[in-house]
């Protein structure tokens, strides 16, 4: 641990411990760098980490806080969490393909992306693994890793799994076209058309989408904002409407960046296996943790196979190289098949460069830099957003992953800020994308996984004023 | 022209007005050599492409002769075309996938296999191209590629097409992850559950997968082994069940090899037109001619959009890439939607490499190596299989590809055979794939795509063996 750990660390424990509570002023820079003998630049890493973690948060030209009552004067109320809805064909595809059309015009800020800045990865470093890995390709390699995809790329996979404990072997991974397809393929392999699945509200779109391309019904079960899908209403709604499939995330969900308690996720496994529910689990956040652990995916107390835990690098190293996986469980055949007759195989070169890169690129090394980023974006982001946006409006600083799910006052249609918001060249994700209902039509998903420049701290003032005007 | 190929052009000549008939002995290498005062290798090279193109056949022992006597006792009849099937639900897609995890045994003589030798193929030289193509991506390529694909890749493949004369424009092309993604979500863009789709008999066995796992009905209408589908029995079949679509293969079929003639494409289109039929054109072999021209696509006669022209580079230049296409008329924006929420991105390394490498890495060059060597080994392998397979085995010299279709004895299942052959370590590609009838049961694909060595030459005098074996 360096200096500035220490220090954070032990600032960290007082704040558990409630000897500084929230809202308490934190002693200054200078007087802390007497008492620890330490020079100003280690404290203020100190505090700067502190923030990161949401700890405490600094008042321009006050001081430092314990985090907690600032924020959470801003942040989201769960509210009475509503009954799961009743089974429902879905009509919200288009809308979403409109947006998205719309959203990646490189010419927006690109509040509504679904991506970090591609500019995080370690592209250079991926080509050397790429140009090496390429030349190795012995021709039946073309033919040996169709289907379930290359056999050390699996192994690596695999290995990742292991180190924090989730038994999976490399036999029951399928590599696909990036964690797009790995649910798609785990969704058709256990529905039918005119099945009914859970889904959470509010949802990632590509949920929403797969289920009304499927000809399948959703129930939308309330999601917590900070904890995730509400397990009884889920319980309820198994036993109502026997689902196929559920489909959720459990760490930093898209939209809302909830991260479901471990007791919670091990909950969830015990009643998904209770009913034989085969259980989807979108896991591409989960390396972008911002606490000291990577937390576990709920397929890590999957001992009878019902988890079908999807996960992707396009989040978090490759960006379009489009390599995720399914790791399969019991139907890790199905899956297969699926594959074979849908897209065959996962681009060789692309799946060979990864197993190279992952057996001796650094990716964990990668991957603290990239977290660390993301944290300080996150940062400097939610100061930004205090300091032009309404103060009505509300949001979370979740604990991973890039985005912040906003609750505009309730006379702000998110649709028509979507609209103002382009014709000022800023694109933002409205919450009419995350469900079939209504309920969120005054929910913006903004991405902060692009470094906070001039540029998009004039969006943020701009799209304040918008709101600020609609407001009055 | 070479001097060989001059030669070569004279005697086809002369055989196609009638001056040399079928069974004609033809003069000596030496009597040649004489009158063209040319060495003898140069004659040799001559009636060497000519038996290539199946115009000449040597006779051990006795010289060459004007083809066409020698095989058409051999080749397939096509027989009364019987009339289109009812529209019926498949259930064949689980004979298929455990025959193709057989068939994929590295240790077994691919007989049965799907692809040419993955030899026969450039790597190295893709090799190149992509480590350099892969240190050129811009970061921003990793989202403005996702969806409908490379900017440069499209304009490659538009100008293959303008090549002969087929209108297409870059904006028309979704790259896909390999010509099956393009087929499968040509047939989704306009197919709802339940509804019936013509498919050629014999037909490939993906278009039997996609339509039974979409819980779609297949209407089988007879297609002639050497011109493809029969146009009345289509249109007779349109007429009585209103299909949503038709999904044939216009070049070098799979499994028959036939080649629709010219006229044939440009009625089809007219035919498919007439009654807004959406056609998926399954055309991955189309490069792999053997006669002079490249054939062409039925959708050069396109005007109206019907046509969904979908191939791939994965059977003509690099296998594994999964770099694939449709060229999409009118359909173009629903593909691409379901591209978007399906699979959102072809990997961006081998659509960069493959954009360079058909900008400057001589792929005609490639291709004509690659037609030589199928058209060398169509010969090889068709020798050998005059010499050790019984005299009733019934099949065509297609014109390009390197599938044999044969027709075995009557009383020979072609599933019984493919046990014993697997325990011979030889895999084939039994009838039962191509059709959800029984009517190939004594039907076999035979894959000449790999080099006839000593290996494969006695794989072939065991399967004669077997053969003569159930015959006796």
């Amino acid at each position: 641990m360096k200096k500035y750990e220490v220090i954070a660390e032990e600032m960290a424990a007082a704040i558990r411990q409630g000897l500084l509570k929230r809202g308490d002023k934190l002693p200054s820079i200078r007087q802390v760098q007497a008492l620890k003998q330490v020079n100003a630049s280690t404290v203020f890493q100190a505090y700067y980490l502190l923030e990161a973690r949401g700890l405490l948060v600094a008042r321009p030209r006050s001081g430092y806080y314990v985090a907690g009552n600032l924020h959470a004067e801003r942040s989201l109320a769960p509210g009475g969490m509503p009954p799961a809805g009743l089974p429902t064909m879905l009509q919200v595809s288009d809308l979403v393909f409109t947006l998205l059309d719309r959203i990646k015009d490189p010419q927006h800020v690109p509040f509504g992306s679904a991506f970090p800045s591609p500019r995080h990865f370690p592209l250079a470093k991926l080509a050397d693994h790429m140009a090496s890995a390429v030349r190795r390709i012995h021709p039946s390699d073309t033919v040996s890793d169709i289907g379930q995809g290359d056999n050390a790329l699996r192994r690596q996979i695999a290995l990742r799994y292991q180190l924090d404990g989730t038994h999976t072997d490399a036999s029951d991974i399928v590599v696909t076209n990036g964690a797009l397809e790995a649910l798609n393929l785990s969704l058709a392999a256990v529905t039918q058309p005119g099945d009914s699945v859970i889904i959470e509200s509010p949802s990632f779109y590509a949920a929403l989408q797969a289920i009304e391309r499927m000809g399948l019904r959703a129930i939308e079960v309330p999601s917590h904002p900070e904890y995730g899908i509400d397990l009884m209403a889920l319980e309820q709604a198994i036993i109502q409407h026997q689902p196929k499939a559920c489909w959720l995330m459990t760490n930093f969900q898209n939209p809302t960046g909830s991260l479901m308690p471990e007791d919670k996720k091990q909950a969830l496994v015990a009643l998904i296996t209770r009913y034989q529910l085969p259980l989807i689990e979108d896991d591409v956040y989960r390396e972008l943790y911002f606490g000291k652990q990577r937390p576990l995916p709920a397929k890590t107390w999957d001992s009878e196979g019902w988890v079908m835990h999807c996960s992707s690098f396009s989040k978090t190293l490759a960006p379009g190289y489009r390599v995720g996986w399914v790791s399969a469980g019991r139907f890790t055949s199905q899956i297969t098949r699926l594959k074979i007759s849908t897209t065959l195989a996962t681009s060789i070169p692309a799946q060979h460069a990864l197993a190279s890169y992952l057996a001796k690129g650094g990716y964990d090394k990668h991957l603290r830099q990239l977290r660390h980023q993301l944290m300080l974006q996150q940062l400097q982001f939610s100061q930004a957003i205090y300091q032009h946006f309404p103060e009505q409006v509300r949001f979370n600083l979740p604990q991973g992953g890039y985005f912040f799910w906003m609750q505009l006052p309730q006379h702000i249609d998110s649709l028509q800020l979507f609209q103002q918001a382009i014709a000022h060249n800023i694109s933002l994700a409205p919450g009419h994308m995350f469900s079939s209902q209504q309920q969120y039509a005054n929910f913006i998903r903004l991405n902060y996984g692009h470094p906070l420049d001039t540029h998009s701290l004039q969006a943020i003032q701009a799209l304040g004023t918008l709101m600020k005007q609609v407001s009055n």
